[in-house]
This record gives C-alpha cells, sequence and structure tokens, in this order.
C-alpha cells in the first residue's frame, strides 16, 4: 500500500463495515490533477464491491466513482484545469490510450481493459486503485471533467455515473426531439435517464412494476407512466418506442419490453449482468427488426458533453446528503431503495 | 375459390403431396400487372408453410414467392412496367400503404400486417393468396420488381427472398467498404450473404460448423472461414466483426459468436424465430455496447435497390433448376440440406 498519506473510508473484508482508514495517494506526475474531494455519490456499484459481490474485489476497498472536488495541484504539462478549478471524476481513471476504442474516445470499452476508479489496477503503482471515498484523489488529466459553475456541486457528482450510463445510449441511438423513450426503473440511473431523455426533447414514459411513482416520475420530467404489470396499460403502448433504457439490476423478464418497442427500436440494458431469463423470444425481434442491446457508462468526451449540457438546461441529480459516517446505514437503505434517488457522500464529514 | 383460371402445384393438406392444381387469379385491375412466370425460386418457408409447421395454413396452399417472370398484361393506370418487360415478385404483394411503416417503405413491417405472395389474405377476393408455383400471378404493380436486363433470369428468383432478407440488414447496418462481416450458416441465405456483403466491400468471414466448406465459401466470395466448433479459431476472431448475418434457422447458441463482435457491433438474426436458448448473456453485451436484433425480408424499394446493385455487381444465386413436378423431392433434399444452394423451378414444366 505504500506510505498512507490520505484519510479515507473503506473495507478490508466483505464482511466488514466501511470504516476509516489510511491510503496512499501519488505523488502530482506531469500529466496529473490534484482534486481535494467535495463530494461523491453513492452507486450500487459502490456496495457490490465492497462486498466482493461481483468476486474479484482486492481489500481494503475504497468505493466511489462520483467524485467533484476542487483542483488543488496540478503537473507541470496539465492544461485542461488549474489550481482552484472545480474538477470532476467519474468511473474511469486511465486506459492504454492506443486502442481502436480509445482513439474513438470510447474509454469505457478500452480494448487493454480501462483503470477502474476503484477496485482497477493502477498503472503507476501497480497495486489496486482507491476511489473517491477518501479527501483526495490524483487523475491523469485525461480523466478530469471541468463542471459546469452554475450546478449545485453535490447534486453534479451522481451525473459521474448515473448520469453518463443513460446519457451514453440516448446519444448513440440519437434520442432527440420527437423520439418516443421509455425508461425502465425508477432509482438512480432511471430518474436520471428521465430528466436527460426530457432535456434532449425527447417523449418520455416511466415503465414502473407498481403504483406510486407516478407524482415523482411527471415531477422529474416524464409524460406517462405505465404500470408494466397492467396488461391492459401495455397494450396501449405497443409498438411505441424508439429507444427503451432498462436500468434494472436483476435479472428480469425483458420480452414485455421488446413488445412496446417501434418498427426498428432498441432495449438497451444498463443495469443487469447476467443471463436473459425468461428467455428472449426472437419473433417480435425479427418481425419488427427490434433489437436488444446493452451500453456501458460513457467515454470521457461524451462525459464532459453530459456535464456542458447540464449546465446548459440545469440538469442535476435529486440527492440525498450524508456524512461519511453514515454509509453503511446509507447502503442498508439503498438495498431497500429507500433513497430518492441518490446518495451524496459530503466529505467535509471526513474531516471531522 | 372463384373460377379456376390457371394452372398451379400446391397441396390440399399438411401431409399431402404438391401435386397439379387449378386456381384463380384476379382479372388485371387499372393498378394491376399480370406476370407469366417463367422461374419460380423454393425457399424454405414454402416448404414449412405447405406442411403447416407454423401453424396457420389455409388449404390448398401454393407456396413460392421468389418469382421473375414476363409481362402479359398490364391495368390502364400501370406506369412502371410495359407487356413484354422482364418482372420478379417478391415476399409481398399488399400492405396498408399508409402507416408508418409503410411511408417509410418498409413494407415488410406495415403495423397494419402485409400480405404475403401466399397464404397472406388477398384484398380483393378475401381469401388466401397463392404463390409463384404456378403459370401466371396478378399483383399491384407497387409489389412488382424490375428484373436488370443482364442477369441470368433463374438464378435472379432467389434474389426476391434469400437476396433481400441478407442484404436489408447489410444496408440498414450501414456495411460498405472496411466494415468486417461475419456469415453463420452457408446455405440459400448465407451464399446470398456472402456474394452481397462481398459486393458491398466487406472483409467477409463465414462461421461454419463443420469444416468441409472453405473451398466453396472462398469461390463465393468469403475471405475466411472459422469453424465455430473450434475454440482456438473462435478466439482468434474475437471483437472483430461490425454485424453478424445469423441465417441458422433453428435454436442454438449465439453467444459464442456475440463474443466475436467488434464494440458496438450487431448479431442479426434472420433465421431463427423462437426462444434464444441457451439464454443469452448480457455481460459482453453490456461491455462492448452489442447489440442483438432481428430483420425481415426488405421492403420493395430495397429489393428493387438491391436487385439494381446485383445488375451492377452480376451476382446471381447459385441454382439447380428443377421441374415442378420435382417439388416433393425437392423439399426432402432441402431438409438434408442437400442444394447447393437454392432451388429453382423451371415453371415451363408445369405447362408440360
Amino acid at each position: 500500500m505504500g506510505t498512507p498519506n490520505t484519510k479515507a473510508f473503506g473495507t478490508a473484508s466483505p464482511e466488514a463495515a466501511l470504516q476509516q482508514m489510511q491510503i496512499e495517494r501519488r505523488t502530482v506526475t506531469p500529466k496529473d490533477i490534484e482534486i481535494e474531494i467535495l463530494y461523491c455519490g453513492v452507486c450500487h456499484s459502490d456496495l457490490h464491491t465492497a462486498r466482493n459481490d461481483w468476486g474479484g474485489t482486492i481489500y481494503p476497498a475504497v468505493p466511489g466513482h462520483e467524485i467533484v472536488g476542487k483542483v488543488t495541484k496540478v503537473g507541470a504539462e496539465v492544461t485542461k484545469l488549474k489550481v482552484g478549478d472545480f474538477a470532476a471524476v467519474g468511473c474511469l481513471v486511465g486506459s492504454c490510450g492506443t486502442c481502436d476504442s480509445c482513439q474513438h474516445d470510447l474509454e469505457q470499452y478500452c480494448l487493454n481493459g480501462f483503470v477502474g476508479t476503484y477496485n482497477g489496477k493502477d498503472k503507476h503503482s501497480g497495486t489496486q486503485t482507491f476511489g473517491g471515498y477518501s479527501e483526495r484523489i490524483v487523475v491523469d488529466e485525461h480523466f478530469v471533467l471541468k463542471v459546469p459553475a452554475n450546478l449545485d456541486l453535490a447534486a453534479t457528482a451522481p451525473l459521474l455515473c448515473a448520469g453518463i450510463t443513460t446519457w451514453s445510449p440516448l446519444r448513440h441511438w440519437k434520442v432527440g426531439k420527437g423520439s418516443k423513450v421509455a425508461i425502465v426503473g425508477l432509482g438512480g440511473l432511471g430518474h436520471m435517464a428521465i430528466k436527460l431523455a426530457k432535456g434532449l426533447g425527447a417523449e418520455v414514459t416511466l415503465f414502473s412494476r407498481t403504483p406510486g411513482k407516478e407524482k415523482d416520475a411527471i415531477r422529474l420530467g416524464a409524460d406517462a407512466v405505465v404500470i408494466s404489470t397492467d396488461a391492459d396499460q401495455m397494450s396501449k403502448v405497443k409498438g411505441k418506442f424508439d429507444l427503451i433504457i432498462d436500468t434494472v439490476p436483476y435479472v428480469h423478464d425483458v420480452n414485455p419490453y421488446v413488445a412496446t418497442l417501434n418498427i426498428s427500436g432498441t432495449l438497451v440494458l444498463v443495469g443487469y449482468l447476467g443471463g436473459l431469463e425468461p428467455i428472449l423470444n426472437t419473433v417480435p425481434m425479427i418481425l419488427g427488426r427490434k433489437a436488444v442491446a446493452g451500453s456501458l457508462i460513457g467515454g470521457i468526451a461524451e462525459t464532459q458533453e453530459m456535464l456542458d449540457f447540464c449546465g446548459e438546461h440545469n440538469i442535476v441529480s435529486d440527492i440525498e446528503i450524508i456524512n461519511m459516517q453514515d454509509i453503511n446505514e446509507a447502503y442498508e437503505r439503498m438495498l431497500k431503495s429507500d433513497v430518492r434517488y441518490r446518495f451524496v457522500i459530503d466529505m467535509a464529514s471526513l474531516k471531522q
């Protein structure tokens, strides 16, 4: 672990609660930016990594990849930002820079493997990366984003994962004025998807399994809410949508949603990693040239584009601010979907 | 059935062999073209319909939707063709003309249901349509195609289904010079997919489950053949293809092919209608923005575009000509994949 020089919050094992610890941040290299972290959003991936739900977690683990803060140091060759600027870091802190994906601003699909902001393999130290539940972070300037001055800083943090994860498919599948977009699931990702799709000029529908979310969905920008367990409501939107962004993170039947796609429409999964069960029926796909696809976060240029768009349209996340010390309780509440719609840690609490 | 006025070959029940019968063709209306059928390709759908494999076959059934012939009569308002011209008819003889799909030249996805060339609901008679295993056919001029003068007429017939079914996804997913395309399965559709993808300038690979097809695939235009049951060969093409056209008509595991898609690549199913088993794994789809899609034949304008392209590039199907009376034996050979690569009926044999 090198020489501990930075206060952080992390966990030493899958079963342990997160607690304060010391980690090492590298000395700023010519291309690096050092950021004092002011706020860090809390993503489901944080929890899954802390608890080794996906396997592969290296301990101690320090989660957090929705980072906003203030630049405190820059390397000699840095041109993107200067000391005192607000800055942000998302899910990526490195990639090869030379593969076809990297050359096309698709660092998230780096063919040599991107470096995750936490639990990634640090190119400098060779050990794992530590995320945003910490006082500060040192990141290659290519992976540092600029934050529009008009946005609330805390509420901007979730844009770095929940925002870009839904923005990227909206842009890749060319959503704009007149597009008909549906969102499956109203959580951290879903609520951002509604705001961003609406911002792009789309007609937006939320699919929800249970009633009770209509008012909130409309407030967030949805034009309609369809209860997906109601066959009548589902049949009324048959063949309607150009794009469906499915944010549900657990196994679920996508066939009823495929039926609501328009000709040449796409359902894009951004939340569920695993086998598609019940099995996908190809009949409506062939008869309507429909597609089921996946999408992963977004590239750096695209993330900046999203932040700039949010600045212009004054879009941020709906958040609940917590102290660093409340993270274990926050995880329990997240598991019960008891958050509207994203926890953000006020990192000042770590200084206490 | 009205007044029988046309010699045809069809079947009276799922179990019966096809035999000669009389059907009615309507009197030419102002928008109609009457075509003397010279050749008719034999598609797997013909067999499935004759034997009611998909359910819904109305008897007597007269298959055949790869039709080429000569115009013998035109209605007063017809402008597309004149008596004596060569003409073709594919899988569609009608659609609503007013829905969003029809307005965008996507008659195959007509939201009110297209009229199939056989076993469709005829708009004029109200009974079922009869296909190309017959002396002549009367079709609304919108659904009649022009045949490039330089092409062998018999070998052109399969373009009307096998050709357009593979052409449409090649065009929709923008295949051109430099594209890397793979084809799964070397049958009627697969062999046309190779020729058309190569004609468009793509680098073309054939996936085959068993060795022995290399020579033929290369002759048809493939740059490489990969044996899909050979893990070594499969790992060498991991992440390679921009588009995979999967022509396999029975249930099969598409996951190994998804692994060979490039970032943002699409596997498009054109042959298999049913549930995707084994289940589709979303992990590589999300980690590489990959899609699994379906595609159905093609629209009328696109079919004409394909025929014109084939005229320019001198592309036709590899065929084996049979007499109408040999159709039952031909079906048995098709079931054993004993055809390279399409049977075409010489309709002169029906006059004997």
